[in-house]
């Protein structure tokens, strides 16, 4: 069996190695390739996706896994190996599952969407890009058809980013969050607002670069092991266990786009490096779960970023860099600043306040239209209804409105409740991390990231994919993903900012 | 026939895409990647190897040219597709004839000896370097012995480089032009030096990198289908018709490194961009051979780049750019400081004058080495006594004598002839063009060079891999490769500027 389980980490190195290649070209197109390389890296992607799709579906790689089923069950179910051998097991099925001319069919159909939408948005005009995501909400729900035992289409859908997961889960957590965050919004609207007006000055960029690499480098950021460039959007991309490389994006005239755009993709960075090297080249290193992910980049960004200690340290150095623009702001005002709430109609540019109300609106609307209960012609007027539900807002156009996310047109259904569940699992991870680290304000406070650092490592980093989120978050805190502690954290947060 | 044309061109083109992804995996590692990536870079190029190896052998890749070798025989033997259908032939056979497990074995035995390469110039200890290089020389004799009807075991390993070129070609060639080189150099040592102190000063590197973008614009080389980075060694890269990068060095203390390294990768590159479209994917685009690449980025390097009309247009503007430095420098002091002759060690520091002869004592020592007569161990006393003829110089170790070249230790014996054939083939280029534009120094006094890129698209980047070096030199000007006008060139060059 030993000899066995050699053989299928044999392969999954291959096909680990082959990922990597892919992954670097995915990353070399979003930095720098010349603009007319376009199409040839299309062709080159996509060899190397049928090669691992190929791979990944082989029968010989059924039989190893179907031969080494019974040894896996008999090892600890914790450890590397019975964990490899169950992973890739499922990989292996769902992989499966799914015909290839249904992958060929999917990734032609999605990659003319994706065209329509930019068009579409440009426009403002949803009809243009309509018929194409009726032909991508046609196709997603056939491939929910192709899992047998699915209770829910939907699942299908949010098991390929959060395995294990259940749209009744998803649910629950969010009926029992969105009243909580409506109220807490209405109590900030009635307060008087802060003010935000010198972040909106000019920053030299130069000097905006060198002030985030400082933050990172004292988070850990291994500046052997990745590496940091610029993006129209930032993203973390790794092509290798010691490769993993951040972007990000400088605004001359508004701070907080590199400052915490930059912190943010470090905390995935650092989630991504920190795998166990035991589990390298074997499809188990990186992360347990888009949330998961989402839950290390958004508490570097929010919990250390935009607290209070975190500026303790770091607000007379950023002064010291910026004097003309910022010696007149106090600390206490600066905090303010960066924490301000304000409804507004673009997720991406939303407060950690009103966030998860914008992801709340579209797992609402993605739930019905996989049910059959929405008509995709319908999507603007139930996207404009419920934004002004929650957020008292209506968009002057789609373009503001439904076809803000290029999501939907990559056929990423299930993919936007991760970024709102990461918001969750990072308070809920906070938490403990304060259990287990008592001093931890006062070691920000100080500049200093080790043990938070080594927390992280220790009890999420290093497994990598062996976990499935809920399975992991219940271990390390002791319950599944709640949303009591993001609330609290809010709560706590800006009653203090706002007096509530 | 038609159909099994078009099954070979899918076949070939896919394993275009993997090689070019490879590519790509390749200048990222010269460029961006993070140090500790580069285990996993390893693995990475190892994969995508073995699958293209593969591929290129595959039987049924055999069987399909096979079956169109009567089909491209009907055709006009100039056409795409005949010569497709030959020179894939060429490739398979070469492919087939070597033995995967030797493959593997060299790519083990180069692996080790590179390393000990570094280590053995570091220390300047040819004992150190030794023994893999005796292991690289026994593996090269057994290379040439799979094919079948080779005379000459050199022949297999130059037809690597150059497709149908033979030692015994090679050898004439320079044994022609060895005497007149050797003379050429005598004559300028008996005249009075050059100065070229003011190429040695302090140059803003941010100024010098404009000054070459500006150049190799005008040049035409295309932004949109190319970039330029910086590398500890200059080199050209292409993964894709529409996408070959080049990069250079800049020396803060020296203008010769970025000037003349931008133009020579840019000359690399508007070859590798001007492929015709017909080409694209079939592992015809690209360069006939190393020589005919080399000569292209001599030309634009030397030929256009150090000559008197180039300065005439360009000089004011470097004046413009370096006040300081060249405002008291005239401009046929600068022309003859940057064509200094200077008999010198190191090959890539060597003159247009003494480079050449660096080249002979290379090949001189390779076809003894593998004709069995030059033992390994007496490679640094062959190299002595050698410089010291031709050059007049003897080094003062190791590491500035037979150790300086990396290429040995990767097993590349055969390639450094390309360099001076290169030469050769760029001068006699040249007075072809001048015949066909009779008005080109005046069109370089202007900065135009729009009809000289132009001749060279026509007459040589069109055809990509079609035909072999010789082949392709002969159709353009009339005879093989010819060492008389590179002789005339240098002739003429020199004594002007040494007044011979």
């Amino acid at each position: 069996m030993e000899e066995k389980l050699a053989q299928l980490k044999t392969k999954l190195a291959e096909i680990v190695d082959l990922s990597q290649a892919a992954a670097l070209l995915g990353w070399d197109q979003q930095t720098y390739m010349p603009p007319a390389g376009a199409e040839a890296r299309g062709n080159q992607q996509a060899v190397l996706g049928r090669i691992m799709q190929e791979w990944a579906t082989a029968p010989e790689l059924g039989k190893l896994l179907d031969e080494l089923k019974p040894y896996g069950e008999s090892l600890d179910p914790n450890s590397d190996d019975a964990r490899l051998i169950k992973v890739t097991a499922k990989d292996y099925a769902k992989a499966t599952c799914v015909p290839t001319e249904f992958v060929v069919e999917f990734a032609q159909v999605t990659s003319l969407a994706q065209q329509s939408w930019v068009e579409a948005r440009q426009k403002s005009d949803f009809s243009i890009f309509q018929p194409h995501l009726e032909k991508i909400v046609e196709l997603r729900r056939k491939y929910a058809s192709f899992f047998p035992g699915v209770e829910h289409p939907y699942d299908a859908l949010l098991d390929d980013f959060e395995p294990g997961m259940k749209t009744e889960d998803v649910k629950a957590i969010f009926s029992a969050l969105r009243p909580q965050q409506v109220e807490l919004i209405k109590a900030i609207a009635e307060k008087p607002q802060v003010d935000d007006s010198f972040l909106h000055q000019p920053f030299d960029e130069q000097a905006q670069w060198d002030f985030g690499v400082e933050v990172i480098t004292k988070f850990g950021y291994d500046w052997n092991r990745g590496r940091q460039d610029k993006s129209a959007h930032p993203f973390t991309q790794g092509m290798a266990l010691n490769d993993v490389r951040i972007t990000t994006r400088v605004d001359p005239n508004f701070l907080n786009s590199m400052l915490f755009g930059t912190m943010h993709e470090c905390g995935h960075a650092l989630y991504g490096l920190g795998s166990s090297p035991a589990l390298d080249r074997t499809g188990l290193e990186g992360g347990a779960s888009m949330a998961v992910h989402e839950s290390q980049s958004r508490m570097w960004e929010n919990l250390v970023g935009r607290s209070l200690p975190f500026w303790q340290h770091f607000y007379p150095r950023l002064q010291e860099v910026f004097p003309s623009q910022l010696a007149n702001v106090s600390l206490n005002a600066f905090y303010k600043g960066i924490n301000k709430v304000q409804p507004s109609l673009i997720r991406v540019e939303a407060d950690e306040a009103t966030y998860n109300l914008h992801i709340m609106l579209r797992l609402e609307i993605e739930i019905a239209v996989i049910e059959g209960n929405l008509a995709v012609k319908d999507l603007p007027e139930a996207w404009n209804t419920r934004m002004q539900e929650y957020l008292g807002l209506t968009p002057a156009n789609d373009a503001q409105g439904v076809l803000q996310d290029i999501h939907w047109s990559f056929g990423g259904f299930g993919y936007f409740s991760t970024y709102a569940l990461g918001n969750l699992v990072s308070a809920q991870l906070w938490e403990k991390i304060n259990q287990d680290i008592p001093a931890l304000d006062d070691q920000i406070r100080a500049g200093q990231f080790e043990n938070l650092l080594g927390w992280l490592r220790t009890n999420i980093h290093v497994h990598g994919r062996k976990f499935e989120p809920q399975e992991l978050v219940q271990q390390v805190t002791g319950s599944k993903i709640d949303p009591a502690p993001y609330m609290r954290y809010l709560g706590k947060k800006y009653s203090e900012i706002y007096g509530l």
